[in-house]
């Protein structure tokens, strides 16, 4: 059993101190004009379950593959997998209102109970839920029964060994279950590193990461999940599929790629060959002002073209740069920034780039003092370390920051796109002003940020956080509606729906637009042939 | 039309002047005991073709479409259509016996043209082979009929538009039957390069480069091809499917991974967005020497970890060096490098590599000077620009020099595969023997000579060429003989099937081994949602 289950309601652990200073609280109120009382999140006990509808027979067929203790209906494991963290999932869960759980929640040890788990739910018309770590933002872990009896979660946590280190292949085979941060561990007992940090680095697991194309805040530098993907295995329903690890490969389409991003609608990712690389023997994070959005993001467009961009590349918007600043605060990065001294130099109103080099010191001296040419070179102002170790610090902060401001009455969310350099601005533009627009349309004006987070040669990531007062009582048709808004604009504005939330249940009305009638009809037959009974995963991916 | 069609009988232009010189040619006959008369193709009015199938009705229908023009069934349209330029191909085609032919090739103009096309060919079952420059050297173009009552040639060459380029994205957009040398030709005019450099640079397109997951020379520096494929539309009979220009997407399985590498068999890939980078200001090639395969892996491997890598990168192995050595003669490298400097110092059995540099001045001094540090660090020594030069100047030569050959009596083949860097000389060793065993049990011992030609961080690509007395009038036995225990030897090995030949006819048969039953069994019903007559390219892929 992995040690650290997340909180039941929230982000992480239980007794994590609070992110949010009292300064930055005041700050984030008197912004959104909020008034009303915190709200935490009711007791376990008080959240209300339908009981599980998994049939007697269903049960001991599955307590025969898994034994006693690999199959639990008890309150707290029903709860723990009856929602991902999305906003949604979050306000339903502190209500005590999650919308459904799973009738019960499978823990296979072995490869072959998990083949075996798949079989006797197809059999008794279980829909099975694959989940890492939970930590999906888009529904992916929704325990939707689809047209079937029930609905199993299928924990992975037990399959979570390390099963080989090819350190002359820079090649780790892992089972899907390890945790991100359990490989970095034992990765770094050798040396070696995988360089995949999402936010979710603390709980999310390699196989949750597979399936939803992950990419992390350094993958920039390190490749996005699917870059670092040379093989992996996928137990389906109708059978299992081995891809060996390859560096690559000519024959024909590369099933890698359909596994990879598939959301467990196809099967349970169970295996994984994965390419590492030696620990970086040095780290440099800095920040860089510009005077405006469009500036910055020339300057990253030029290390990305010019291949020397920093391994974690990230340029906040005007408006995000703004509010990271006032919620710094006296004690945070305001104060080590200068922010008078980037006001006198006519930064006052622009934009916080952090760049963050990993590697050896003789490359991360060259491709820093490239940068450093190319930020000036487009009248960029680099102003030192403070904030890019701030940054670093809190890297992984934001979910457990986000559970603080829902208690206090705040509704914030993140959605994400990309698109080609040449489409930037508009996008960035067009996506902002519908997200503006809804929550002035709901009554509840808020504030809007963006940052680019990862660079490629033909474009870039558009990462956009928002804070306004929650609708109270009318939280999730308030969410619906920005959503459903920021999802035209980004459809509408040439945007891809998802950068690396994945689709899940909340993207899945938009993927036709992105690929297609008859790129979805081509999913929905690799589906059906490797799902015939479509127990994996209902309503996710494909609407 | 294209303006310049292969020579119907082999590669390239009709008029070239030979690439063999007679002091070559000696050295070669000499090593292969091989004493026959030359024998020149037949005459193209000598081959002999069936009559063509195509009903009058179905004939018709698709003049209908494509206009007068736009059918043609005359004999030097079906023999230019007949074959790709495998081994076993041209045999056939010299003497004037091709396997089969199309029963008639289609030229279509436009999308439309191309669905409408796509659409008769289904109502009067009519099998379609897409066809770019009929480059294919493992049967991809193979004009097979399948159960349908004819087949006809798809050929893409009017439909070779730059449709845009995108600066400041670095994303070019393009009709598929564009060829990659008038990509680049049209991209130098902007100072931008596409990279691309297969050896069938100067007449391959870029459809056939994304339908067979190409990796072209310098696809160390630039990518493989699937690589640089962010945007791609395939017709495919049950309609179209368009995937925008997305630097990443996290939605869902990559279908672009999927048309690329589908080999004609799901659709006709018919645009493509293309990832380009300014034109290299500088390039550098030099040689090194190493005293063994295994000492000149370990740099490359070194280059390729600490991502210092060239842009090509090539190392042969001791038979291929010293062959390479023996054919240069006196006019070539052997004089240049002075093989009796690298003899003195200790590299006379060894291994030469070529070290290929493109880029900015400082980049790529940079990566120079690294290069060179691993070089030396791995005892190798570097023998200055002759070797590279030379080698650029006969980057494109081989396949005009494998007609000469074939005229010559000798039977020269190649094939190449993929493996992670800890099983790479394993792999080396076994097929290599593969091959040299299975030319023995045929009565005629060869040579068998190797090179790593593309570098990953987690392994490397072996490219094999081997020459033999030609079996005459049993070559396609012969070849059989010794394709079967390569290719068992590869599979059994742990390699790829196919680095970036693909899988065409040749290698159908062993994609099992590769995928698995469950993966083979997912792409027939990809296939058959997206090819439900079942007429795209039959007989490739899938066996």
């Amino acid at each position: 059993m992995p040690a650290e289950r997340m909180r039941w309601w929230g982000w992480g652990e239980e007794r994590r101190a609070p992110a949010l200073s009292p300064g930055a609280l005041s700050v984030i109120r008197e912004t959104l004009a909020i008034a009303g009382q915190p709200r935490p999140p009711v007791a376990l006990e008080r959240v209300r379950l339908d009981p599980s509808a998994l049939a007697p027979k269903a049960a001991a067929a599955l307590r025969e593959i898994l034994g006693a203790d690999g199959l639990r209906d008890d309150h707290a494991d029903r709860v723990a997998h009856a929602a991902g963290r999305g906003y949604p999932d979050l306000v339903r869960l502190r209500a005590g209102t999650p919308e459904s759980a799973p009738d019960a929640v499978a823990y296979p040890s072995t490869r072959e109970q998990l083949a075996a788990t798949l079989d006797a739910c197809a059999r008794h018309s279980l829909a099975v839920v694959p989940f890492g770590a939970g930590t999906s933002v888009v529904g992916g872990v929704a325990p939707l029964r689809g047209a079937h009896a029930a609905v199993i979660a299928l924990d992975m946590g037990r399959l979570a060994r390390v099963i080989d280190i090819d350190r002359e292949s820079a090649i780790v085979t892992v089972q899907a279950g390890l945790r991100a941060r359990e490989l970095e561990r034992a990765l770094a007992r050798e040396g070696l590193t995988l360089g995949h940090f999402p936010q979710s680095f603390e709980y999310v697991t390699l196989g949750g990461c597979a399936a939803t194309r992950s990419a992390g805040q350094a993958s920039t530098g390190y490749g996005r999940f699917e870059q670092l993907v040379v093989g992996v295995s996928l137990s389906a329903p109708a059978g299992r599929i081995e891809l060996a690890a390859h560096p690559a490969s000519a024959a024909g389409p590369d099933l890698r790629q359909l596994i990879v991003g598939s959301e467990g609608t196809l099967g349970a990712i169970d295996e994984l060959s994965l390419r590492v690389r030696t620990a970086p023997a040095v780290t440099v994070y800095e920040g860089a002002f510009f005077q405006s959005f469009e500036q910055g993001a020339r300057a990253l467009r030029e290390m990305a073209q010019s291949r020397c961009a920093p391994d974690v590349a990230r340029l906040s918007d005007e408006n995000e740069t703004s509010l990271s600043l006032k919620l710094a605060g006296s004690e945070g990065m305001r104060a080590r920034v200068g922010r008078a001294y980037v006001g006198a130099r006519g930064y006052g109103q622009g934009c916080l780039a952090i760049l963050g080099l990993e590697g050896a010191q003789r490359d991360v001296s060259a491709r820093r003092a490239r940068a450093r040419g190319i930020v000036r070179a487009h009248g960029g102002l680099p102003v030192g370390g403070s904030p890019g170790r701030a940054w670093l610090r809190s890297r992984f902060h934001a979910p457990y920051l986000r559970d603080e401001l829902i208690t206090h009455g705040v509704f914030v969310e993140t959605l994400e796109t990309a698109t080609r350099w040449g489409n930037l601005h508009g996008l960035h533009r067009a996506v902002a002003e519908a997200i503006e627009g809804a929550l002035r349309a709901c009554g509840t004006p808020g504030v809007v940020g963006c940052h680019i987070s990862h660079l490629y040669e033909t474009g870039a990531s558009l990462y956009f956080t928002f804070l306004a007062p929650a609708s109270r009582g009318e939280e999730i048709a308030q969410w619906q509606a920005v959503k459903q808004a920021a999802s035209a604009a980004i459809a509408a504005g040439g945007g891809t729906i998802t950068h690396h939330h994945a689709v899940g249940r909340d993207h899945a009305q938009w993927l036709e637009q992105e690929i297609g009638a008859v790129g979805v009809d081509a999913l929905r037959a690799l589906k059906a042939q490797l799902d015939p009974a479509g127990i994996m995963n209902p309503g996710k991916l494909l609407a």
